[in-house]
């Protein structure tokens, strides 16, 4: 039986979005970024929110334990956000640990308990050497049977690529795309850690190998620096270093109300309209690599509520942890049929300018994926896109009244959507 | 600012709860105990339960990340449990985990989304050394300011026995006396970690002497054992070992359901009437130690939700994860007044034939302690208790119609509080 998805006892409105800047910062913890995140987000409301009208905090982090040494992140949070004694919960879902906490404060503002609820999402990642951040980044696995089997994260969307690879034809060359178009996006987000273009980092590289007198490299194009091993090594075939997302440190925040008080909050409040969560076997049970249940479950949910179509979504983040993962999602969420992403995406009807914008935050490859965050930034951008605010990468000519976030745990052990509406 | 206490937009019932066995359990991983929880609770429920009618299952873990090297737990769980595709969430509060866990459950069900919900909680903890546990658990503090300085629990719990010996008066024997109750109920229960009484375990050591023809120690009663220090070391004074809960294996389940529809899963339903949230500081920022301000905030929300007086509830779990922390938490609870909780332990009030019972599972301290399975464990005991199911261990000559489970995370940083009703 898949979940039922019924109404809410109540609707859930977005009154302000806000993020830390995503990146490597040595000399900061998960919670000054999520301070960080929660400042911005306070600016946000158009009609200014006193930390007094927030009634409970939920807090999206994947392992501050295994990162930081600290368990029990949530009411340092509060601590650090002023919001003790409220109530203070810790969400985890992997990398859709900022998705799944969205989803809880939802259902708590419907259940009638709160009117006013921050969601967070925190991670410090980069206090790790790499090699124990992919170790740790593995506990999202099953433990048992594929981490303590030699795979993480790299070898399992690997599978995952090469499944996609032998069923629908595509190549290495498809996945180089994704990474293209979310690196353009990203370079106009001043706060994505890599806010550079594919073809800024390759003139950057051309300009120093000048500089030295070294041989320049022949590179034409963005794709032809994407293919010289030396620019673009792989990690596990076929993902190479720019099909993977990066390491980060970053926070993001949101604020929901209760719909009917949004207008005391927010000129411009943005709508809840679907929420959906699915879960899923381990990738070492799954008799297809090449697509996500969860996701598919959730996005069922998600489109019943809403009473939508995948046509009716106008611009959508959503969780490309490899390059790989774009395809897939792009494709379990209807908007293109399966094995028919990779050609959508070489076409550009996932460019900012095209006719489904898909990451015009850069996405997690070129914003970066502060894993328990990567969730609640993606509403970040939604809410900066819906509202007209999200400047030089703001989506040309469109009215968006419909937008999608779409947020995977590990190989999509969890998987949340939702759906937004401006009115 | 007080959170406030609202009614839920719909009500929610208990109609099943299990556990597995409580221990040590060299050949068993969390997922493993999950299963044996979930069946017993499947088969508590009186008109049966298939798994299709389930909806959605949250998970209380405090952190497998750091004791199994397995985080993202929720999806496993659901596999193990045949719960997949449907969401799986898991909820982290520290020791609070299950307690956490279960309201998530209910506001999910009062939002409307959901009418049968899987409550779990499950933790693993023996696969570590002892002193391992120890840092693990340490991670529940705050990890900058108390466990980066040498804290872990015992000595944090100290300093709040410390503080309440130089304040109330109370004296080492005092908190003994809460272990001794606590065994004693314990030694009632076939679940329990340890189920032998204080007198159990002296007169055991005594007859091992005698058969080893060692001399024989003087112990005329438990207090004796418990005061000497070859039988009960100091852990940090002054807490004793047998002031501190058991490293634990274990897990449990409970099966929540729209109110509307629990009579067509159990004759006899146990229904949630209140349930309330708090968060404090960590343990350095406070002004005062003898108290912890998220069980009186959490305590305050479940008695106004349900519309009852601390004079009303008939029988509570409460969290002893040290002997010291049940005595504040009875205070907290506003059972006793603010020093009264060891006297009223010294007069028998809180034992399971006193006005008052409270840890008639043996609690924490004597069930054991499987720190993210506690909280749901707490309420298997009232589900027991209230239907008159608990065997030797039911509490005589009440008809209990008003239970409650407080359930802590670390020194107080979380705090939730569950109030049932049996019609």
């Amino acid at each position: 039986m898949s979940p039922r998805a019924r109404k809410l006892a109540r609707g859930v409105a977005l009154v302000g979005a806000g993020m830390s800047k995503f990146g490597a910062f040595p000399d900061k913890t998960s919670r000054d970024l999520f301070a960080e995140a929660f400042t911005a987000t306070a600016k946000s409301v158009d009609k200014g929110i006193d930390t007094d009208d927030i009634e409970a905090l939920y807090v999206g982090n994947f392992s501050s334990d295994l990162f930081e040494g600290q368990g029990h992140v949530a009411p340092i949070m509060a601590d650090w956000t002023g919001l003790v004694p409220k109530p203070a919960t810790r969400v985890e879902g992997a990398c859709a640990s900022g998705g799944v906490a969205i989803r809880e404060g939802i259902l708590a503002i419907a259940s009638g308990i709160y009117d006013v609820v921050l969601v967070g999402g925190t991670e410090k990642m980069t206090g790790l050497p790499t090699d124990q951040v992919t170790d740790t980044l593995a506990a999202a696995s099953d433990a048992v049977y594929e981490a303590a089997c030699g795979f993480s994260f790299p070898g399992l969307y690997a599978a995952m690529a090469t499944a996609y690879m032998a069923k629908y034809g595509a190549t290495e060359e498809h996945f180089m795309k994704v990474g293209i178009k979310n690196h353009h996006n990203g370079a106009l987000n001043p706060k994505a850690q890599f806010n550079k273009s594919i073809r800024d980092l390759m003139e950057s590289r051309m300009e120093k190998a000048r500089q030295k007198g070294d041989p320049v490299p022949e590179w034409r194009e963005e794709i032809d620096f994407l293919k010289d091993p030396k620019a673009n090594p792989v990690v596990a075939w076929p993902m190479r270093l720019f099909d993977c997302s990066p390491i980060t440190d970053g926070a993001a925040c949101i604020l929901l109300v209760a719909e009917d008080i949004a207008r005391d909050f927010s000129t411009d409040p943005i709508y809840v309209v679907g929420t959906g969560q699915g879960s899923d076997h381990a990738l070492h049970e799954r008799e297809d690599l090449t697509t996500i249940t969860s996701a598919k479950v959730a996005a069922q949910q998600a489109y019943e509520m809403a009473g939508v179509t995948p046509e009716d979504i106008q611009i959508a983040e959503v969780h490309d942890c490899f390059t790989i993962a774009e395809l897939i999602a792009i494709e379990c969420l209807g908007f293109f049929k399966p094995g028919e992403g990779y050609k959508a995406t070489e076409e550009g009807l996932t460019a900012r300018d095209g006719a489904k914008p898909i990451n015009t935050s850069g996405g997690l490859k070129s914003k970066g994926h502060p894993v328990g965050a990567s969730g609640v930034g993606q509403v970040v951008e939604i809410w900066h896109q819906m509202r007209g605010e999200a400047g030089a990468r703001q989506v040309p000519g469109k009215d968006i009244r419909l937008a999608l976030t779409h947020n995977v745990g590990a190989t999509g052990g969890t998987c949340a959507i939702h759906i937004f509406q401006r009115r």
